[in-house]
């Protein structure tokens, strides 16, 4: 009969939803400002539109709803006989939970692609569904926070990414954070010249190590991942690939000079590294990291990835871009670009470097104490006032001891408590306690308005 | 191939999705200035939690989620074999989408008891899911907009929710709407006067049809209902009631004397209207109207219900006060209070009154087009000094043709455009065109960033 939630979902306390709320809106606030706009998609997606579009691995994970009414009649006996869970599993769902915001946002594009006004830039803040085995800092149910561009090609939709970001977590109060750019062209390009494109990921894995294992570890590495000699010999300007971002720029269009593709991706790096150049960045470093290889079966271009400098932490955020996002739904050729903010991981990051502003918790500012009838009707027009000014405001519902209502202002962090007895109502003058300081001062409801507005 | 959404779910538009957050933002900074905090439960509830809350058809209304995995393994033969979808059903599902708000609030209250500062006054704003038929207005995905407040019996807390009522939908720009207030006393004082309790729905249905069919309409119809001649004489003080809602009272007081819980709701009634006396209500019409006959299994006092008189229109509002909310989970003598908003409805109510003011559609303000890459370059400083400023401000991604870029600020509603020529980066006095007036004037970008800011 002791209730609970399903494993790896959350419950959120009035706390965690007012900081939730103000990462979201502080985000929400730079996307709008960068001309993106919010839609939403339903919890629900039919079964179809979600299967095959995550994998094999992906497609096990989705959540799937189960059919309204006598979801087995129209099941086939045999399988369920044989209790082939897979194969019944699409004569009795139809619906499933989404998985992620891109492919509804991919499905969403085709539905009303008459609608849109092309580049069409949306953001999304809901949450999705994934049956993975939880864990620390894992959740079967989250929010992804994305913004999308489709049906432009431009780079200045991936410098102005850069933008977002470094306005987002600058505006959240984070000092110290790296925005890593790679393009896939350029692994595409190194790949041409050694000829092993299906090693690609193993080839970053290495190179990504050479901080912690040395030029002599990484070579180790990558014979022992099936690289040659010859390859190494190659790949030695990347490996040793160091410097700012132009001096890597410079290196990098040495050694691919000979890779049509190469030459492509580090053209289009330059394009929106000069872009950057005319925006000022707040506190984002930005740095150009060949070792970036994540989504590599999606992204077609660009590739970020963002790092707090300040807490260890996974990436809070990452994105790329990517060509024909539709046509897994039979709309061909629309370009898109987009980055997620990891919500989770930045609340986890903000908690730990204490960026939460009080003022981030809406909660009640004044609390006025109920000590009996004659005070509690005393105290309606008082209370009425204090909140057409605004201010949030308070009657405890109860003449209950002062310490219980005390603890109440405590347990709801409300700043202020007036209080209102004998002495009080003869005199006009109301008891304004600090719950901070402690401090008690007499005060005209005027002034008490004053000071609160 | 061509994606659709499932039936009864909806997408939402950029437009849809800044005029629902309005409507959400003002009734939630109302419920804060009331001192309602949020909450957030998962969307997936364990199915044990949801099942038997709402009825036996209410249960086959919950939206049940498969069981990852080989969910047949642990399913018992014979069942499936007999295609006994209703047994099958607990066997391969444990998860259920939320039915509403309440009893996922019940559910929080009972687990987080100890860190719950009582009387716990939250709001919860998320989606529901109902298999119910799909039809105009009613989706199977739809928005809850709920705060209640439990731990306190005081009818303050009836008060103020009128109050929340009235603010928030004056707020939202309702003219003319009415609180309609009854109490479940008093049709329970009704009942014990002449003895049928079991007919308490047919009655106050009978009753509402006064204005319609006229007395001698009620008097039949009552009779249909199962009520006798002498019935008839005892109720038709309570049919025929009319008048202020000091008047209905007193003739309440009369007729109801002789019961107990019939004076007990009058009481009630008479302390939220003095309440009421002491707060000033905005836009709202108060009306007690006996024939409210709403949720009466599980409302125990106060019922509340709220119509706009500027649209012919089902409840925009309703709630009520219940005891024990939490007695399901096994927490005792929780007495607690509660109203919602129905959002959909203050929507399509809004939208047909004109109501959203252009603000709620939070869009890009400025573009700047896009002739060329020289007039590109020129515009990054500008797009940049318009963008620290806080204006939403977006450069055209590409040099297309003029026509096709005032599509794209046209399709969005963006009001002001800058054209950037060759005069315009000679003269440093750029053009800028308000896009409803079609009014164009060369300023200096100073000018501009003064007259947009």
């Amino acid at each position: 009969m002791k209730p609970s939630i399903p494993k790896g979902t959350r419950d959120f306390s009035p706390v965690e939803v007012a900081r939730r709320t103000y990462i979201f809106d502080t985000i929400k606030r730079v996307f709008q400002k960068f001309g993106y706009q919010p839609i939403e998609t339903p919890v629900m997606e039919n079964l179809s539109t979600l299967t095959g579009k995550y994998g094999e691995e992906g497609d096990q994970l989705i959540f799937k709803v189960l059919n309204s009414g006598d979801f087995l009649s129209k099941a086939d006996a045999q399988k369920l006989e044989a209790k082939n869970s897979k194969a019944v599993t699409f004569e009795i769902s139809e619906k499933a939970l989404r998985y992620d915001l891109t492919v509804p946002f991919a499905r969403y594009v085709v539905m009303h692609q008459n609608e849109i006004a092309m580049p069409f830039k949306r953001y999304q803040v809901q949450p999705v569904w994934r049956a993975d085995r939880p864990q620390k800092g894992r959740y079967r149910e989250f929010y992804q926070c994305d913004a999308d561009v489709v049906g432009s090609d431009s780079l200045l939709n991936e410098a102005e990414f850069v933008c977002i970001y470094d306005e987002a977590l600058s505006n959240l109060g984070l000092n110290d954070f790296t925005i890593k750019i790679n393009n896939r062209k350029i692994l595409s390009g190194i790949a041409d010249i050694i000829g092993k494109s299906e090693l690609i990921v193993d080839m970053t894995v290495a190179i990504d190590k050479l901080d912690k294992i040395g030029y002599d570890g990484v070579v180790k590495e990558l014979i022992e991942r099936g690289f040659t000699e010859k390859d190494i010999e190659v790949l030695r300007p990347f490996i040793e690939l160091s410097g700012s971002n132009d001096e890597k720029l410079q290196v990098l269009k040495t050694s691919l000079s000979s890779t049509e593709i190469g030459k492509k991706g580090i053209e289009e790096l330059e394009t929106i590294f000069s872009y950057l150049s005319a925006f000022e960045l707040k506190r984002a470093k930005v740095e150009l990291d060949i070792t970036l290889a994540r989504g590599l079966n999606y992204y077609t271009g660009a590739i970020f990835e963002v790092k707090s400098n300040e807490v260890q932490m996974g990436s809070i955020g990452g994105g790329g871009r990517y060509d024909d996002l539709t046509g897994m739904f039979g709309l061909k050729g629309v370009t898109g670009a987009g980055i997620s903010f990891g919500a989770d991981r930045i609340y986890d990051v903000m908690l730990e470097l204490g960026l939460f502003p009080e003022s981030a918790v809406n909660s009640t500012k004044v609390l006025i104490t109920n000590f009996d009838t004659t005070a509690e009707k005393f105290a309606l027009p008082v209370l009425a006032k204090l909140r057409a000014k605004g201010i949030n405001t308070e009657l405890y519902p109860a003449s209950s001891k002062l310490q219980k209502q005390m603890k109440y202002a405590d347990a709801k962090q409300i700043p202020f408590v007036i209080l209102i007895g004998e002495e009080e109502m003869q005199s006009g003058l109301l008891a304004l306690k600090n719950m901070q300081s402690g401090e008690q001062e007499k005060l005209s409801l005027e002034n008490i308005l004053e000071k609160l507005a």
